[in-house]
């Protein structure tokens, strides 16, 4: 691929701060934006995540509510994406989610998921001390979801679409709106951050950021 | 830009396990790769990250002691860069860096950097909750730097570059060895993640996710 068109899309990706409310991201374009956020690397391949759309405009006002800076963002993007992030009672070695990551979707023999649950067991509490204070574990989870959000916003700038990442909200406040209003049960998903997709009303600002060499090192 | 292109792109992608040692990254597609992590986003702008490129192999060897899945990764790789997070210091609202962001990146006047200032700080303890326990802030700078990460693998995958991501290290051993080693000040960073990049040696198993209905629910 023709490395300056990627950069043209790195450069047209902005921090869109209100969308074209009349226009929409088609079926095909989201599909495909979604499909890069499911294709998206995680640690251990665990996918720690779970995407809700939310289109219903009711229930964008009742999750928009409690979160900063959603302004009106909520009402003016085409597709409005809640990344919610798996906890604990999933994350954790040897948890029934885990089980069937390895078994049904990566098609791991029984054996060899025992012989990984030790490690993995290994690995959370020791090396990478995931036990060593409650919410760690959550707040590893929470780190995986900014690959498939990059992803997402990237995807979709490179076909032209604008997107919006915002993180800026009371946990509590929005994990018991999802579990009240959405079902999600509190002890497997924590919301990690929202994206919304659609079309820029307006050109942006230019793009500031520090220089190369202020930012890189090499030895 | 055609999307079949950039899904083959995201499916060519995965953890390469072992490079081709004699192959390697030009400084054409390395700058590229840099390119698409300098103009990624973060939150408020703040660019929370440094990378180190670590291409002497003794230096190499020295960084990759203490940290797990490393294996021979250090030894092919053409290029292995560290990514940190800037820590508290930097990233309090009212910091000397922030300040600096604002004020000579982003051009922001005086006065307004002052507004900014008291605005975050709000966010920071009020909503975000970032002062609510030591190293929340951290874990927040560091959740930033995996957009980079995500960001740099898809680049690179686009040209046809492999990468690998590494989290599984003692972070603790790796800032005394980033400090004593490299200088970096411990109070303001930490290691948040490694990206390997190179040409795979072999072929990798066939890619496996969950189903598309698994991970997403439309309201």
């Amino acid at each position: 691929m023709i490395k300056q068109e990627i950069l043209d899309a790195f450069n047209f990706r902005h921090a869109c701060k209100s969308f074209n409310a009349e226009k929409k991201i088609s079926d095909e374009d989201f599909q495909f934006i979604m499909e890069t956020a499911r294709l998206s690397p995680s640690t251990f391949g665990s996918e720690p995540w779970h995407f809700l759309v939310v289109q219903d405009m009711e229930k964008r006002k009742a999750l928009s509510g409690s979160f900063w800076g959603g302004d009106g963002k909520w009402q003016t993007a085409s597709h409005l994406v809640f990344i919610l992030a798996r906890k604990e009672k999933d994350m954790t070695s040897g948890s029934k989610y885990l089980d069937h990551i390895l078994k049904d979707v990566h098609g791991i023999p029984e054996e060899a998921v025992q012989q990984m649950t030790v490690f993995l067991k290994k690995f959370q509490e020791e090396d990478y001390k995931l036990t060593s204070r409650e919410g760690a574990m959550t707040d590893w989870s929470v780190r995986q979801t900014y690959i498939p959000l990059a992803n997402m916003m990237t995807s979709a700038a490179l076909i032209g679409i604008d997107s919006c990442p915002m993180e800026g909200f009371n946990r509590e406040d929005m994990d018991n709106i999802l579990s009240s209003e959405f079902g999600f049960d509190k002890d497997e998903f924590t919301l990690a951050c929202v994206a919304a997709f659609g079309y820029r009303e307006k050109e942006p600002h230019a793009k500031s950021r520090q220089k190369m060499e202020d930012i890189v090192t090499y030895i």
